[in-house]
């Protein structure tokens, strides 16, 4: 249902403070107005487009990751606390699709959660020991995932437990309780 | 330690029955011998090399997957009984590695079962709903990974609770219990 401007400009601002990630097309569903709509929205409240939006966070929370190369997260890290949170951003492309349906293979959504909560630990050795992982709902191509980790527990045995949620707007679309060894314990993990 | 020949070409028999794809370089540690002797071991025993028996296997025994296409299994699919038990082969190479320490990345092993697990399902429609996985030792580069599903229960709802176990010669160094949603429940899942 349509609001009227200023309303909706209102929960516009609101929507993107809470979910700084939400792309156009989303606001523009949500909001049942045009794209065209949601920009001149965004230039007259003078909020930057996601891409500026993301950068903006990215350089005010990155910790430097120390368990992987950065290359070897996947997606894009946005925000990293070190043995605290970490966010990641993955657009979900032709490559991550099973290619009979475009629906998000299981192990890419893992893989964003998995490499995420290992960035996040503050050794140099850190290892997936044990994970739960639910898929609350399918994921499409062209869909946006948003993958926000944190620490729960740093155990005094050096295990970490991590949770992970994956949202695409604001659904979650995967959540995992991830143990994470790290170094100084036993090799054998 | 060494055992006599007869002895070592004995147990060489009984452990390649046992586990038809290990390889020459895992026989030859396990009965610390060079990997020459091995091969004249299998050459006396008629024992062809394990490509061979791989293939061997895989010709006896492979239904046609449904719920994928067979490109979209991580590893090589060498038995499957739909809806009953699947196996696959995965050497470990470079891509799959940490850069830094060689150690075989969380997701590829996920993404080795999880894909046996979903390509097990006799239907066209197939995907993960929830997973409880263990990583129970390091796997490096080099080294190979046999992950061996089995359906545990088929049930009402139209789910499939999968077990997936993996292992590097004899060591299980994964295991994961999958419940996989078939086409015929409702959308969501």
């Amino acid at each position: 249902m349509r609001v009227p401007k200023k309303e909706r400009q209102r929960l516009l601002q609101e929507t993107i403070d809470r979910n700084p990630f939400i792309k156009d097309e989303e606001l523009s569903k949500q909001f049942a107005v045009s794209i065209q709509t949601i920009r001149l929205d965004r230039m007259e409240l003078k909020i930057p487009e996601v891409r500026e939006r993301i950068k903006h966070v990215a350089s005010e929370h990155l910790d430097e990751v120390k368990s992987l190369a950065m290359s070897e997260v996947i997606g894009d890290m946005i925000d990293l606390k070190l043995d605290e949170s970490a966010i990641s951003v993955l657009d979900i492309e032709r490559e991550h699709v099973f290619s009979r349906n475009e629906i998000a293979r299981g192990h890419v959504l893992f893989a964003q959660a998995n490499s995420l909560a290992v960035a996040l630990i503050n050794d140099e050795l850190a290892l997936t020991t044990k994970a739960d992982i639910r898929f609350s709902r399918q994921v499409h191509l062209g869909e946006r995932v948003v993958a926000k980790a944190r620490v729960i527990k740093l155990r005094r045995d050096g295990r970490t437990d991590v949770t992970v949620d994956s949202y695409v707007g604001e659904e979650c679309v995967f959540s995992g309780d991830f143990t994470i060894y790290r170094r100084g314990e036993e090799e054998q993990a």
